[in-house]
């Protein structure tokens, strides 16, 4: 079988946090495929086939690719960030543990990217410094109740939290449910950074204390890191400040 | 002050993995220092220093990067995978809040890496497809009760689970009292991943149901990654399966 599926992660915006096996990746494919924002990060060339889908289209993008694949093309499949971090390598996975034999035949790799959350938490310091969660706050993919259950445990576990895809257009009261427990929980001083669009032009870092924390600071451009009880602000003359969890605990 | 400090990542091993900014970054360093394996991994030229220094040395070598840092120099700090993952970027923030008020002064940028666990669930598929917790199983710097507390609360979560520092030889019996609390709340079947040396020459990958995982599988160059109760295998003809975790839950 000559043909090849790899599913790649561009990192979360700037050209230089793209890795090298991803960019040889791509410059050996026949056809690309992605939702159509990630698909205008990639530099075109003559013979290279590039197929943009739309948002929540995972799983026929997904299956377009493994068919592609199975006939013997080249195929990637770009996502932002890390494939593997709520985005589109589950979504191809699924599709082939429901799909025909023969896709189990092709060849696939999964490359890894920067995932959001590293760029934003190195933007601000170290704020996922010790035991973290990530959390995908959307729930378009599972009860809302769930998303409640696992930031009062990760709230009790005193882990820093990630949060990915805090708010949507078609989701305006999750976030603002989110930030509710985790006032009824937190600390009052907790962190909590809002990074949209890291690495990329229209970049913004904003660190309030909980307390102040809106649901109008978040979309769904903008990755969400609460710290745990014991993360720290390091005021700074005429920069913005340091923001870190420690690597200990004490007793 | 023309001097600064770039905290980076290095990537779990493979230098296909390591980002143009951070090699950037190399290229303009006068300084580069960090744990010896580390540093090995740094192309020398006559004009750059280099400084190894010793595991658990993070403190005196954050100090260190700091204090060449403030008297001009173009300092770079090394970390494997991401310097904010239970790396070297908290300790020099925590060297930062406890130091002298200049070091406050100091250019300092963290450029983030692909982070060990992103790199082992590549390798098998996508078992961080869904919402996830990252703990390290060290108790060097923290009392062994949280680190239980911990994994009691994440399995309750129903997160998928990354270990870092699974085992070591001054910490040989961690991981199998961990293993014990896993095999007392999770399902028998639940997939762990041991993941060995992620892209380097000596990469080892290993997946068992819960039951059958041993201490002796870990050692401090694993990464280890269990499963949710969700978290699913795709057998394939001659070739080793897949590990996923769907993106959804049904309530």
């Amino acid at each position: 079988m000559k043909g090849w599926l790899k599913i790649v992660g561009l990192g979360p915006g700037d050209e230089n946090l793209v890795t090298p096996q991803v960019l040889d990746a791509l410059s050996k494919a026949s056809d690309v495929i992605g939702y159509y924002p990630y698909i205008a990060r990639v530099a075109e060339y003559p013979s290279l086939r590039l197929h943009s889908s739309d948002n929540r289209a995972e799983l026929d993008r997904a299956k377009h690719a493994l068919q592609l694949a199975l006939e013997g093309n080249k195929v990637v499949v770009v996502s932002s960030g890390d494939p593997g971090v709520f985005a589109m390598a589950a979504a191809i996975f699924e599709a082939i543990e429901k799909g025909p034999e023969n896709w189990r035949k092709i060849e696939i790799n999964v490359l890894p990217g920067i995932t959001a959350m590293l760029a934003a938490a190195a933007r601000v310091g170290a704020p996922l410094g010790h035991d973290f969660c990530t959390i995908n706050l959307s729930d378009n993919l599972k009860p809302w109740e769930i998303i409640e259950k696992r930031l009062r445990l990760a709230a009790e576990a005193d882990f820093a939290m990630a949060f990915y895809n805090p708010s949507s257009k078609s989701r305006p009261k999750g976030f603002e449910k989110a930030l509710r427990i985790l006032n009824a929980v937190c600390k009052e001083t907790t962190p909590v950074i809002f990074a949209r669009a890291v690495s990329s032009s229209q970049e913004n870092i904003n660190v309030v204390p909980l307390t102040q924390a809106t649901p109008q600071m978040a979309d769904m451009r903008t990755i969400v890191i609460v710290g745990s009880s014991q993360t720290r602000i390091i005021q700074r003359p005429d920069r913005s400040p340091f923001v870190y969890t420690p690597r200990f605990l004490s007793p």
